[in-house]
């Protein structure tokens, strides 16, 4: 297979915007074609991760939508659809065209609008990524989906919340070096514990929020990397798999098989093992499912995620730093966005240009990006190139 | 680039069915699973073609959901989305990943479940193919869209009703010989002229009918296409192309850029032209929609498709036989199907086991799967095999 490497990266600002859908589509489009310091003729397919703008904004059909707007002169262009992973698999759709040796230069660009919608709707139409017939249609949303598996958590391994508490307030303090999180001031524990309650346990500042933003980047081949501006960021694996939507058809709902095999998957094809990665983008949409993710993806043993997140080992200057952008949690969760903004975020860490937030030593960068309660996990892994 | 080849396809009778979603993927899936003559676990990945299931019937995050109904075992599952081009979009999809050589066995699944929705509602989901922006918002729905389209061509080319009356009469005379159909039924030029008029010039009897219905193949590549029940059908060439959703963007609305160009990939890709196609199966969601195709596809000069029809040319014993299926016109158009249903067609045909419907002598087959107005289109060529 060919080698792959991101060759451009850039992304709004994610949070409430008001820009339109198709708006923010072209501003990550655009920043990410001048990162790689081309113009749009180079430009042979775009691959766009969008969640549901059918129902967000009555608006499907949307990859060709952004192509033209983009001044994408007739090229190929799909939209891929996997709920909160939509990004990342809008990545592993752009990655397959070029491995094939079909085009040597795509845009993959991730978006959602949501802010347009009422809460209550937002909340309602995210519902539509579980399982509708035994999950959503009785009232169970994801709030109430994660809520569920924090209790299993916590009863399985005789945690409390603190852990949670931890992982917010590390994720809001990240958010503060983050010129794109939606958030960018920290909190206490004492904000978390006095935050409304959402779904036992789960507490408002366990939920990452509804966002609007776009992140995009341009892939191509190692072969033609040094037509590019910038230096080729390489993927050295990548991992997806699926399991079922519902909750009450898997085997335990304190881990997350599809992101264990997706992971799996990864580090076999780049070689290298959990202790390698030097940083971590991962899914998360609640706090707890940062710790079911550090867990799931080899980092600490099952029911010490909690655990290792309360002592620092996932902070900026921990053992395995988790989510130093902020996550979704303090970053944002523009749906379609999310997955192509952690490996935006990734290319900027390897390259040294992470700013405020920079990791020292960062030589390979992990994202994990999950779809709904773990029906869809897709798992890469970038590395420094040359 | 790897060979790629069908070596399974089925689907379910397309039209009003009391089965659900997951149901009508499961039947296409399993039955192009036997046909091929496997079972779930050798099936590597799973891409669905579907358009808007979120609005059809609050489902999103559908990819996972069929893979797992299906039994097939955490495998990658990946939803493409492009309007009524979903289907087709799937099966590009499925084929960059084995011309990557990332799997060798791929099911493409293109479903849609539309009847439960009440028709008005069903003709605004639609609508969100379009731009909303600019068309959909103001009321312009498809019929409306296709209606300009058909009032453009009329105008330049000084031609009546009597081309569409015969591409509908043709379409319903070849829908008695498909078992799939959702209409079996042969209707005359009266009954199409006293049919309710939807969107002047286009009559009820111009217009693609509401639809449920599920179509799969099973895609591998031609060095181990050895290990199937069946031999492999070769896909000689495809092509994508995209273009603005909305006809105020385009410099002339009597054809469609992306199906020329689209096809002039596929085209030079097979190394043939279009003398050499033996059938089309075409994307005639309007009668008129028929008549541009065969003008872009290179059947018949701009200007005479309308009379090529009229002439018989395009009937089964024509010189070029359009949907001999009976098309997306009395075969019906469960939009995520469709697509994937003409490459099902295209198989039987040139296996020679299109029974009441074979015509003689398929080398090559054709399919042309169009989203929206044309802001999306794939062709696919596909061939006898040895």
């Amino acid at each position: 297979m060919r080698e792959m490497v991101v060759v451009g990266a850039a992304e709004t600002k994610f949070g409430r915007s008001e820009s339109s859908y198709r708006e923010l589509a072209v501003e990550a489009g655009r920043k990410a074609m001048a990162d790689a310091g081309i113009d749009a003729g180079r430009v042979e397919s775009l691959v766009l991760g969008s969640f549901s703008p059918g129902t967000f904004i009555n608006q499907e059909h949307v990859a060709p939508l952004v192509a033209s707007e983009l001044g994408l002169d007739h090229v190929p262009s799909t939209r891929t659809e996997n709920a909160c992973a939509s990004g990342a698999t809008a990545v592993m759709t752009g990655l397959m065209q070029i491995a094939a040796g079909m085009h040597d230069v795509v845009l993959v660009v991730g978006v959602e609008k949501m802010t347009s919608t009422p809460i209550g709707e937002a909340t309602s139409i995210l519902a539509e990524a579980a399982d509708w017939e035994s999950e959503a249609k009785a009232g169970l949303t994801f709030p109430g989906v994660y809520a569920l598996m924090a209790r299993a958590y916590m009863h399985q391994y005789g945690k409390d919340r603190s852990m949670l508490d931890a992982v917010a307030v590390k994720a809001h303090g990240n958010g503060v070096g983050n010129p794109y999180a939606q958030f960018q001031k920290a909190i206490t524990v004492e904000d978390v514990r006095g935050s409304m309650m959402i779904a036992d346990p789960l507490n408002l500042y366990d939920c990452s929020p509804i966002s609007d933003g776009a992140a995009a980047i341009v892939l191509t081949a190692k072969d033609v990397a040094d037509q590019f501006a910038r230096p080729g960021i390489p993927f050295l694996g990548f991992g997806q798999a699926s399991d079922a939507l519902a909750l009450h058809e898997r085997d335990n709902i304190t881990s997350i098989p599809a992101a264990q095999i997706a992971s799996q998957r990864a580090y076999k094809m780049a070689g290298i093992g959990p202790d390698d990665i030097s940083i971590a983008e991962v899914h998360d949409c609640f706090t707890i499912a940062e710790i079911v993710a550090t867990e799931d993806l080899g980092f600490f043993e099952p029911g010490t995620g909690g655990d290792a997140a309360i002592s620092g080992k996932t902070g900026r200057d921990g053992t395995i730093p988790i989510n130093p952008s902020g996550g979704l949690k303090a970053k944002g969760h523009p749906v379609g966005a999310s997955g192509v903004g952690q490996i935006v975020e990734s290319v900027f860490q390897l390259r040294g240009e992470a700013e405020g937030r920079q990791v020292d030593g960062v030589n390979y960068a992990l994202t994990h990006n999950v779809g709904g309660s773990g029906a869809t996990c897709v798992v890469t892994i970038l590395g420094r190139g040359e």
